[in-house]
């Protein structure tokens, strides 16, 4: 998506960021905050003639306590200059992301990034301790603690973590990195049937426990793609159901010891057909390459259909199943591949061009699945402007309505990134 | 602190808790809710005439999911309850708390509980993936979400977490719960001065790592109280400090390694000077009796002044130094104890009965010296009635003033909690 904007302003400072806001909001010129403009929903590009503010000048590291792990930067840091920086410490970001070489800390906050190990590390929501945020009227809200623990008064912080930059523009960030791993092994399993995959994380739930680190699916399908598209080949023959399981602990021997038993009772009892473990940084990296690569192979075959939502672990793969009959025989491949840990499926359709025919098999039919499988429509990608106005086939009248309040509340003259996020009824 | 209410009403239904409330609004009738009434600073305790809403008798578990470890439950639900409940499925609560036996999870979510297990699986941020909450006006805002991501909207649930009551009566609750560890071992060390207790929490992160579940301190006055007023002994002879640290695993022999090789490294190198190790229920449980048995300890005393503040670790001792040379000879004992591991300390005076002199030395002394390292002045037990006034020594006017909007967007005729939380100002 690519927007119109004719301005573009790049701040340097907190200072800076709320006379901007100040100056608008007086005269209610609408803003869209930008980070590195990753983002899959349209949330960070302008829709009419918006003022783009970039964070891309905002990026210094402000500090880092090396016993807390506590670090404080500008919103404009680039998650994989963050990681470099925090590494040398002996520490490790609380998330991961494909998309790490440009996206900005401040948009991961705006967009309550997910990624790859969210299974470990939890959610932003948890990981953030402190922001500052410039408020619509320029007013800046200091709430950049670098504590733990802090119960005095409302979370303020929470209230702008994943509101797409629709109630403040985060200029500052404290964000609890833990210890980055010293040993990581990767695992790569085939199963007959999805409910083996089930099986699977049930298992990897109890003998992996405090070492598991990302339990991901990819279909045949899938990997079907990255062989094709890419030239890609898998390390096993071929199965239904490829599991991808990483594991990050402080003792390498520790670790392998408790992956191979896991594996060794996974043949044992049938639940996997075959599998392969990787100790080796390149082998490890090329395991997840099948998985990562996914985005850029499906681009290959032309126009994308892209579906980020969180079933329950029961409904998960019927989605992907329900899509494929309904829109299969239309489309070059129905493809499902994600985050099982986290309940999050990524579900893609592709054509060699955009066909609305197609479009009208998946939409609003995906949407009504997941709303009747009490599901999220988005489960990290955001509403942005492509899916605000299927909000309430996720969230309650009474929601969306409590929402719309607080949006009013904050930013009474609708500047702050308008026509995002919140439904246009 | 006792209240002076004359009605206490029991729902037992959340359309029950909507029926009160919307009838309450009408009339301007101002409300208390009460969990299991186990808080420190008078948040859950009518000042008044309120009417206290108690969750008592809604204590329904609505659902387990053993694949996903997902519970959700009515708000009244004691917390050794679920504990027991999900324990049977091999799960565990994802915090724990001295007062597990009688406080409410709903309570624990409206004061944000930390407890004994915060540094292993997180805050409640992290955990709580959805709230029932019904609003001042009886409006029942369904935010009961199982998903653990789910970014379409504001994610309201964390305005309730921590709010202590004032912005919703929550009702419902859905939390991750982790896997229950196969293994549990505590370590209980001597160091000789509080920079030998960092070192050794730098050392734990990086040696325990993941399997590292709590952190604490008890100074040689904790021990001391804990020796002349309940009789207990320590397993190791006296040093100026002790520290105790658990860890749980999934594999116990793994987990003995990791704790022997540390314990090594710290003699060696002379960190600590003396430790012991326990494996066996019985010998963890008197351990953790030295630490867990203080604030009962303390009460033998007469009266307790009671503070729990998060500090940088580099000034987490100091407090207690500064206090003891400024209120030590005016009282029976200053002592402090509490979770390094969060920065959050508890610090306590005592005096045989309350003495106005010795209030003045402490506070407001104490704020101002929490303040000036810019801690906070209630890590975990929350404002209430006993600390709203002292907020802005650790939220700036900015927040405050949008905590206040938003209390009066929220609950406009102010029947929710009263004279809690936020100043009076």
């Amino acid at each position: 998506m690519a927007g119109t904007s004719q301005v573009v302003l790049r701040p340097k400072t907190t200072d800076e960021v709320s006379a901007i806001l100040k100056y608008c909001n007086e005269r209610k010129i609408a803003v869209v905050p930008q980070g590195g403009n990753t983002g899959l929903v349209g949330g960070s590009v302008p829709v009419f003639d918006e003022v783009v503010i970039s964070t891309q000048l905002m990026n210094n590291i402000i500090s880092l306590d090396d016993l807390s792990g506590v670090l404080v930067c500008q919103a404009g840091c680039v998650l994989a200059t963050l990681e470099d920086h925090v590494s040398a410490y002996n520490l490790t970001m609380p998330y991961d992301l494909g998309a790490k070489g440009s996206c900005h800390i401040g948009g991961n906050i705006a967009t309550n990034a997910g990624g790859l190990r969210l299974l470990r590390y939890g959610s932003l929501h948890g990981s953030v301790l402190g922001l500052e945020v410039v408020l619509a009227n320029g007013e800046v809200l200091d709430c950049l603690s670098t504590l733990r623990k802090d119960n005095t008064g409302y979370d303020l912080k929470h209230l702008f973590i994943g509101s797409e930059g629709t109630l403040g523009v985060v200029t500052g960030v404290s964000i609890l990195c833990p210890q980055k791993p010293n040993s990581v092994n990767v695992a790569f399993l085939g199963c007959d049937s999805f409910s083996r995959v089930l099986d699977t994380f049930k298992q990897s739930k109890q003998q992996l426990a405090e070492i598991l680190s990302a339990f991901e699916l990819i279909d045949a399908a899938s990997m079907l793609t990255v062989k094709e598209n890419l030239n890609l080949s898998s390390p096993i023959e071929d199965y239904p159901f490829y599991v991808l399981i990483e594991t990050s602990g402080s003792d390498g021997n520790h670790d392998k010891e408790k992956l191979d038993r896991f594996l060794e009772h996974l043949m044992e009892t049938g639940i996997v057909e075959n599998g392969t473990v990787a100790t080796e940084p390149t082998k490890i990296q090329n395991i997840w390459g099948l998985r990562e690569r996914l985005a850029e192979a499906l681009m290959h075959d032309g126009y994308n259909y892209k579906y980020d939502v969180s079933l329950p672990l029961s409904k998960f793969y019927g989605l992907v199943e329900a899509m494929r009959e309904r829109a299969g025989a239309a489309t070059i491949r129905v493809i499902g591949y994600g985050h099982v840990g986290d309940g999050n499926l990524h579900l893609n359709l592709t054509t060699s061009e955009y066909r609305q025919d197609v479009m009208d098999l998946i939409e609003p039919y995906i949407y009504d699945w997941v709303s009747g499988c009490h599901g999220s429509i988005s489960a990290e990608h955001g509403l942005g402007f492509k899916k605000k106005d299927f909000i309430y086939h996720s969230k309650s009248k009474s929601a969306v309505s409590l929402m719309k309040k607080m949006k009013h509340l904050m930013d009474p003259n609708g500047i702050l990134n308008p026509y995002k996020m919140l439904p246009s009824d």
